[in-house]
């Protein structure tokens, strides 16, 4: 199978466990079950939970049985755009080539609904088939830390924090890791407690997912840079217009380039220890990273 | 010992232990960690602490047992708290006497603590000693029912719905079961669940639960109608000022009165499968009942 098949194949199949997990719109709270389908299903490229079911599968694992794990990191993701787009926050119009939640279903809505996509994911997750090596608990855990504030929220205080103002290239880096490279770490790692992975798959994945990520922020900030906005469905020159820094204003264009590049390299050599069965992973993140910058 | 000896001792334990889950101030993350504890440490009552210890004890659990789910509970109504506050939600400049965290903190440090408090929620509830019964993924699946669309947030959205509107008592008794008697019937379950406690206790803990949420919310319904802000600590006759649909407004100052009396007597009747042990939770109810109305 080409990796546009197993993309494809892999989306469709965590689309239809997410819809059989979410509430239903028929239910008693429409409008919230609503908000939350509209914001879900809005064609996202289902990163995590792609790189959550190929790390299963890296490790020895059913892809099933990454399913729970797969749709809980999508919604934390979700969960995450929603309350960033609110006017007291990034305040966006646009997300994915839509109108925002806020702006479809108003912003105590939008604000409720992230708490509910939020709350959700640990559900969901409790629907994940624990181990022996690793309980549900331990996997709940897992997604507290990476999305608390420690990581996931702590990345967006610093980025509350930092607009408008002159970062240091460790400043950013600092941000990037807990705004994106902890949620994609926490999803390999997700793939690989689901398979039950012993310890040293599991931090040969949390390697590959922490500089998978980065690359992954270093790549958007270029392309926020150099793209128009039809061709990234979101606002472009965004961050440049509210002083966000970003890597290309930090470190400059070319540096930002040769630092994908590296942590690019850095990723790929984590897969080592998987040999054949990490193939999938190493496609993923050649396609993650193989974007035109 | 008496029921002051009891709550104040039971409130200290919980929150020496709140103060060892949450993030120290001096951690990086300062001004978030700073503003989590602002709004936790606010002088609350605990009585879902209190409520989830005493059950625990009522079947026979240890305190200490019940202290990670006793914590999770006040996380989670704490963030509620703070996300009603915000300006898109009720608006409200004063809770518990002093300014609202959006207040101090801002509006959007104020979403992003709210989501932090509900995430910290989840990561101290996995803390909790599962056993054979129930294990930590059974008490963070309770939590994460109580707390999602179908209950505590969709109580806020009706409630959001519901402003301005005339209301039947059958729509009311809906927002109000879903806004505070479900966390109050988790309340009492995972102190149940701490305990690892047979299933019919657990069922009768849900039934007491359940009244007792209800009776506490008409009693509340009632004291926003007859009280001054002052005794209130927070705005009197708010709710009259936006319209919100109250049992006072719905039903009338009397029967409210009679419906807050025969909940209390259906609170009270679910206790008597814990005989003399159930007394803690008995005292608790007749206390948070009491309140001259």
């Amino acid at each position: 199978m080409n990796l546009k098949a197993y993309l494809d194949g892999t989306v469709a199949e965590v689309d239809a466990a997410m819809d059989g997990f979410l509430p239903g719109e028929d239910v008693r709270q429409e409008a919230m079950h609503a908000a939350m389908r509209y914001s879900v299903f809005a064609g996202g490229k289902r990163l995590r939970p792609v790189l959550c079911v190929a790390a299963a599968e890296a490790c020895g694992g059913s892809r099933e049985d990454a399913f729970a794990a797969a749709c809980a990191l999508e919604l934390m993701h979700t969960y995450s755009l929603v309350h960033d787009d609110l006017p007291c926050m990034d305040d966006d119009d646009l997300r994915r080539g839509r109108a925002t939640c806020h702006k479809v279903y108003g912003e105590g809505m939008a604000v409720l609904c992230g708490d509910a996509l939020l709350t959700e994911a640990f559900l969901i997750l409790t629907r994940a088939k624990g181990g022996e090596r690793y309980t549900v608990g331990d996997m709940v855990e897992e997604l507290a830390i990476t999305g608390g504030s420690r990581k996931l929220i702590g990345g967006q205080v610093l980025d509350l924090e930092g607009e408008g103002k002159k970062l240091s290239k460790e400043e950013l880096v600092r941000i990037h890791e807990a705004k994106t490279a902890a949620l994609l770490t926490a999803s390999v790692k997700l793939g690989g407690m689901s398979a039950q992975a012993e310890p040293e798959k599991l931090e040969a994945l949390a390697k590959f997912g922490y500089s998978l990520g980065l690359a992954f922020q270093v790549i958007d900030d270029i392309l926020d840079v150099t793209q128009t906005t039809e061709k990234l469905g979101k606002t472009a020159g965004k961050d440049e217009a509210v002083e966000k820094a970003t890597y290309p204003s930090v470190i400059g264009l070319e540096e930002s380039r040769i630092e994908a590049e590296r942590l690019t390299g850095e990723a790929l050599a984590a897969l080592e220890i998987f040999g054949d069965q990490g193939f999938r992973l190493r496609e993923i993140a050649e396609w993650m990273l193989g974007r035109e910058y």
